[in-house]
């Protein structure tokens, strides 16, 4: 994958609100949605963001605006689940990004067709773009895994096997929910020292900062995937967050993992920006050199020259009380993806070494993407060390971990000289009271 | 749930094979499969064991032969995936379980018409019977748990949370086949004491035998499900193998729990037996005295009466010398479902405690189910006490973990005086080579 015509900074749309500069939606990017026009009976379906506009890929196939070449792509784009579109190769995709570039541009000679094809973004709600067979989180932040681990286990933070493995696990695709859906919070056993344990409300709720991966096309069950391919079977990404109950996490997760501290909701964002809009964003992808490097089947030379990918991120909270005195959410933390200890590539090349499939529209989970420094710490468990410090606000509130009402809202850009800006949007979801346990 | 007119013993069918008394499939019975006439390209659809049969149930679809009343339940189960069957409520299986009893039993006015439904069991082939949103994979034998455990933690064989928690954690979906398709050896990291880690077949491959629990009508995302309507959440039960690679989970399962040590492959049997078929095979759940009785949400009255179920289970091995020599498996374990710890109502509760949905067509795996005594092991991992003490065979040969070649064979059935012996058939899967790694 490389810089083409698409990636000109100098482009500019005839969407007008998409050349701002501010935009995270210019012509440089062209993420896809599953979305529909809100409160009416309509049909989801599959869109393009440009500016602040969604253009609707079910009309752009009804009306035939697009060229023939490209017509498997644009009916594959125009579904209400995107798993075909993703089942494609790097060539179909790279095809409609150009088709739609082109289309786009001012004075495209296809601006008075496409024109009736969008729809304002105000006006619409989102779906999980995709049906997610299997979603895997992986621990790819080793300052979110050192951070973590001294609180579980002080004696051993970071495990032998960090720097070998990219640990991962399954999680669950049945609770993965988009942006703006609330969810309420978990009840579970909880066990404070020299007592049993107790079915209540999760009283240390967390958020995880994270970015989610869709994959792309399969590979056959039985046959890995190498690091000279893995991009290949890589869509695009979103952000993710991982809700958390730590209280849950900590008396559960032996010896098989998280299980309920995790699985009662996830939430992504609907936009999915591919992984050909981000190439001006690669980066190298470095180790300290007294770290091990990667095993064979995790390496490649383009991999260390640029596997990574620098995507500006950062995390809000905005509480009841601040909803009710009409503040915006008030940012706690700003990293970059690019400081993650393994890259993409290497997530792909892993989960597939034993032939394990990878099908179209799975979702692999980063992991929390914490950077170096305690400012940058993508959960609060990380920011408050375990609940021990709490994190003030501007308003005079401060949190450890997550009260009934709070809404998590982060948010994704790249932005360099020489490259547009593109952006992720937002994911963001509110935490309800529990359930009556 | 409760026992009515179809488990009476003294049922006979008209399908003949059917009243052996030793057939898996007596009228008794009557469990659901996906299949197809092996060698031609007809479309998979439901069908239902009786004798040495199947009851083809997209031919009942089209000749309309059974009433009107349980329409809906049939078109469910002609269907190439089960999920709209397993969708429905226990009153749409059960009056469709009504209806195909008397219609397949002697002297039925049916019979003439129905005899046009049945393909040998013989000609055909299986598919997943469903598809598989999640699966879970849960570790309800407390005696698995420590034989286990002692290999893996010599100083804490038994976690504190086991006799509270029902420890499970998520699978891998898009890796589960049916009985009779055959996997590779997985490639993964294997570390050595004292030496780096390398990449390289799994040289500990092992099964684990265990159950899978097939999640029937949803629950809503949010709202647990309590143990008083949990088994009404089940649609029946298979058996399962949990292919493990022992070398790959030792080293790579801290802290997240194992990942792809078992996410290359799982086998499950075609036939799912319901859980109204199994009634009468319904036993009383106790706990030792000095045990922790389960949280509220754990128990029930119903649970403690009759949430066990006995079903006998058998492990058996047929190597590849076995296989030249025209010998058939030869059985290595035999035990008893009844042995777990916690209860498939149990698993369902907790499962949804957090607000987690459960869908139609998830998978639970009951986890390894591994009796009181060495012979009732469910794992080569206890049997030969982590590879020191191998398995002899009776032709000689011996084995610590499994070689190429090596079929495993999982049976189960239900038997005891005064009902009719049911069976759920077998999975069966053998060991190919290795990628080249």
């Amino acid at each position: 994958m490389t810089l083409n015509e698409t990636h000109d900074a100098g482009l500019q749309s005839w969407v007008v609100s998409a050349n701002t500069g501010k935009s995270d939606f210019p012509i440089q990017n062209l993420p896809f949605a599953v979305f529909r026009r809100k409160s009416n009976s309509e049909d989801f379906r599959g869109g393009v963001a440009i500016g602040d506009q969604v253009l609707d890929m079910a009309a752009v196939r009804n009306a035939k605006i697009l060229s023939s070449e490209v017509q498997l792509q644009v009916e594959a784009a125009a579904q209400s689940q995107l798993n075909t579109l993703m089942g494609m190769t790097h060539t179909h995709w790279s095809a409609l990004r150009l088709a739609l570039s082109r289309a786009l541009r001012a004075g495209a000679a296809e601006e008075a067709a496409l024109k009736g094809c969008l729809v304002p973004q105000a006006d619409v709600e989102y779906a999980v773009p995709a049906q997610i067979g299997d979603y895997t989180d992986f621990y790819t932040s080793v300052h979110h895994a050192t951070n973590v681990g001294k609180l579980f286990r002080p004696t051993n933070p970071l495990m032998e096997n960090y720097k070998w493995v990219p640990i991962g696990y399954h999680g669950r695709a049945s609770s993965i929910r988009v942006s703006g859906v609330d969810f309420k919070r978990p009840n579970g056993q909880i066990k404070a020292p020299d007592v049993n344990p107790v079915l209540k409300p999760c009283n240390r709720l967390d958020y995880e900062l994270e970015m989610g991966i869709y994959a792309g096309s399969a590979n056959a069950w039985g046959n890995a995937i190498g690091m000279d391919d893995a991009e290949n079977h890589i869509f695009g990404l979103c952000l993710l967050n991982d809700w958390s109950a730590r209280d849950v996490q900590a008396w559960e997760y032996q010896p098989l993992g998280p299980f309920l501290s995790k699985n009662f909701a996830t939430s992504i964002s609907p936009w999915i920006v591919t992984l050909e809009a981000l190439v001006p964003y690669r980066t190298a992808f470095t180790r300290p050199t007294d770290d091990p490097q990667p095993l064979s089947y995790l390496s490649s030379e383009a991999n260390s020259q640029h596997g990574a990918l620098d995507v500006q991120l950062t995390v809000a909270i905005q509480t009841e009380k601040m909803r009710a005195e009409g503040k915006q959410a008030e940012q706690i933390t700003q990293t970059s993806y690019r400081h993650a200890y393994w890259t993409m590539a290497q997530l792909v090349a892993h989960h597939t070494v034993n032939g394990c499939d990878l099908q179209p529209g799975d979702l692999l989970g980063t992991g929390t993407l914490s950077g170096p420094t305690i400012d940058q710490a993508g959960a609060l468990l990380e920011i408050t060390e375990g609940g021990k410090t709490p994190l003030s606000l501007s308003n005079g509130e401060s949190r450890t971990f997550l009260l009934d009402g709070d809404a998590i809202v982060f948010t994704g850009w790249c932005e360099k000289p020489g490259a547009a800006r593109i952006g992720f949007g937002e994911v963001r979801a509110t935490v309800l009271p529990a359930h009556k346990a």
